[in-house]
C-alpha cells in the first residue's frame, strides 16, 4: 500500500529550523509519512499568495495527500486551526483563508476545527502552532485518523477574497496576482474568458498603462527581449519577457491592473 | 521497522550541488535512509547559528534520528570529524563546536573521532569532507553500524561559547542570538528567568537602547505595526513586530544587548 | 529491493509551486519513488550552470537514479524532450544541452526523444513541459518502463560548449565557471593539468589581472582574509578567501579569465 504523503507549504523560509521542526514532529508521530516540500518560501504572512500557490498545484498530487499549510500571521490568537477534506485531498491549516483557492475550485466535503486536544502536542506554544497543533494533526491523518475525530465540524470557516477577473461588455478587468521566479507577471484572467472575447473580434491587452503588442503560444515564440502575453501553465494570462524578467523590465508587480478589451481608437491624431 | 532518518543541516545553500552530493552519497550507502532537509541555509561558516538551529529542533525528531551537520569553515584542516550519541539521537559533524547547543542541553553519552578510514569514501577531498567523510559516517550509522566502530572515543571535543543570559540582582542581561525569517529578534533570555523576576515586581525590557513597552502572549496580541516582547517557540524572549519585521523596524540584529530589569527612574525631570 | 530514486534539478526556485507540481506528478505515477531535491536554484534559464552542477554530483548517486533536469528557456518551442542512459544513470531533460556535462564525461548509451504520447500527461501545457512531459517520463522510468519505450532513438541531440581549459606551451588558459555559495571562484582548470605544469617548474596563477600568491591544499591552510588558490572538491582550480567571499573581495564572477603559467619577468624596474 502506498505510504501517506504529507506535503508542506509554509512561509517559514529555510534559514531557520521551523520547517525542520514540523518535519520532525510528523515523522515522530507517523514514521511512514513521505514528506514533500512544496515550498517554504511563501512571502512571510502572505495568506493570499499561499492560497494561490496551493491551489495551483494540489491537484497534481496523489489522492489522499495531506497538505500541511502554515502561513499564519494570527498564530496564537483566537483563530482556530482547521482540517478539511476536499476533492480527494486533506488539508490542515490555520483558519485564515489560506485554503480559499482550493475551496473556490472544490467545495470541501467536511471541515473540522482542531479542537481535540489529544491530536496536538502536549504543550502548545502560542507562537508556533504549526509545530504543536497543525503538524500533529497532519501526522494523525497520515496515520489514518478520521478527519471528524480531529474536532467539531465547522461551516463558517474563513475565506479571503482572492481577486477575480471580471468582464463587463467587451472589457475584461483583472490584475497581476503574482510574479514568479522568472519574472513572469501572472494574472487572474482565465484563458477561456480571453478566448471567448477574441473569437468575436480583435483584442488589446493593457497592463499598468502599457499595451502588450502580441499574444503568443509559448515563451519561445517571442523574440528575445520582447515582452508578450501568453497563457501560462495554470491557464491564466501572463505577461512575460523571453529570456528575461517582465517584472523587472516593466517595473510592475502583484496588484497591477490588467485589461483585455477591444483596441482603442487612436488617441493621437 | 521504521526506516532510519538522516536529517541534514548545512551552510551549503541550495544553488550549488553540494547538498545534492551529500544526499547521493547517503542513499548510495544506505538506500533505506529517509532524508530530511532541516536547512541548508545556515549563513556560510556560522558555527554558532548552526549550533542554535540544531539545538532548537533536534528533540522533535524520532528517536534514532541521525543528524548530519556540516558547517565547516575549517574543512581540510587538522580538526577532526566526530560522531556522537546524545539523548536518543546521533550526530555527525566537524569537531568545531557546532554540536554545542545539543550538548549543553544533553551531555553526550559517547563521542568518537571519525578515524576509521573504511567508513569514509575511498578518496577524501580536502575541501569537501562533508561528502567524503561525514555523509558516509552518517550513512553507516543509518545502516546500523555501532557508533564506537567509527573511531576512537574522544573527550576533549570542541565546544563554543554560545552567549548565555545572566542575572545579577534584579537585572537580566542577554543578547539577540538570531533574527528569524519573520524579522523577530530572538534572544537568549529564558522565559523562566524573566517570569521569576516579573513575579516580584514590574519589569522593563530594553534592547539596543530602547524600551519595549509591552510583553504579550502572542504575536496576534499586538496592534499591527507595534513592537512588543513575547516568549517564542523555544521559550526565549523575542522582540517582534506584528505584521512586520522588528529587525528592520528597529535596525537591530544578532549580538545586540538585551536587558530585563526593574523600571528605571525617569531620566528627564 | 531499493526504491527508485528520482533526483530533481531545476531553475524553478522554491517560492512558486512549480517544483511542488513536479513532485506531485511523479508521486502520482510512481508512489514508490524516493524524491530528492538536488537544487531548484539554478539561475533562471542558465543551461550551462545546470549542466555543470549536474555533472558535479550525479556520480555520487546510487546506480539507477533518475535525474529530472528542467532548465528550459525554450519550453514550448520545437525543441524536443529527451531521456538518456549514461553510466548507470537515467536522465530526463529538454534537449537543449543541459546534459552536456554528463555526456562529456560519460557518452550516453542511448538517447531517445520523448515522442511516446502515452508517457506524458493527457494535456501538455506549452509553458510547463516539466510538469506535463518530463516529470511523467521520469516517473515512468522509476516505474520500470524501458528507456526505449519512451520514444525514438536520437543521435543528434543538442550539446553546448562548456568552456574548457586549454594549454599552449607552458600556459594554461581557463576561466571561472561558477561562483559558489561561499564566494569561491571555481574554474574549469583541472588539477592534473596544473600539477603537470608545476612538476616542471614554478607557476603563477593569474585571475582577472591579479596574481594569486599561493596555492594551498585546503581553505584552512590560508591566513584568514587571504585570497589563495586551491583544488576544490571536483578537482578543479578554485580561488578562495578563507573566512570570506573571494568573489566579493576581488569583485570577480563567472566568465573571468584565469591563467596558469610560468612566473613573468618583472614588468617594473
Amino acid at each position: 500500500m502506498a505510504k501517506p504523503v504529507v506535503a508542506l507549504l509554509t512561509d517559514f523560509g529555510t534559514r531557520d529550523h521551523y520547517a525542520g521542526a514540523l518535519k520532525g514532529v510528523i515523522l515522530t508521530l507517523c514514521p511512514d509519512a513521505v514528506l514533500v516540500d512544496v515550498s517554504h518560501d511563501i512571502p512571510p504572512h502572505d495568506i493570499q499568495r499561499g492560497a494561490i500557490e496551493l491551489a495551483a498545484c494540489y491537484r497534481f498530487y496523489p489522492a489522499g495527500t495531506i497538505f500541511l499549510v502554515v502561513v499564519d500571521p494570527g498564530v496564537g490568537s483566537s483563530r482556530l486551526g482547521i482540517a478539511a477534506e476536499a476533492a480527494d485531498y486533506f488539508f490542515v491549516a490555520p483558519d485564515n483563508g489560506v485554503l480559499t483557492g482550493v475551496f473556490d475550485e472544490t467545495p470541501p466535503k467536511r471541515v473540522v476545527s482542531l479542537t481535540e486536544r489529544r491530536y496536538a502536542r502536549p504543550t502548545i506554544s502560542r507562537t508556533f502552532e504549526g509545530r504543536d497543533r497543525f503538524a500533529p494533526a497532519a501526522a494523525w491523518l497520515a496515520r489514518g485518523a478520521a478527519l471528524k475525530a480531529l474536532g467539531t465540524a465547522v461551516r463558517d470557516f474563513v475565506r479571503i477574497d482572492i481577486p477575480q477577473a471580471r468582464q463587463e461588455g467587451e472589457t475584461i478587468t483583472g490584475q497581476v496576482l503574482r510574479v514568479d521566479g522568472f519574472g513572469n507577471l501572472v494574472t487572474n484572467i482565465p484563458r477561456a474568458m480571453v478566448e471567448r472575447l477574441a473569437e468575436r473580434g480583435p483584442i488589446r491587452i493593457g497592463i499598468g498603462g502599457m499595451s502588450v503588442e502580441s499574444l503568443v503560444e509559448t515563451y519561445a515564440g517571442m523574440a528575445p527581449g520582447t515582452v508578450c502575453a501568453l497563457f501560462g501553465s495554470s491557464d491564466h494570462l501572463e505577461v512575460a519577457e523571453y529570456g528575461g524578467s517582465a517584472a523587472n523590465r516593466l517595473g510592475l508587480g502583484a496588484g497591477v491592473p490588467v485589461e483585455v478589451a477591444r483596441p482603442a481608437q487612436p488617441v493621437l491624431g
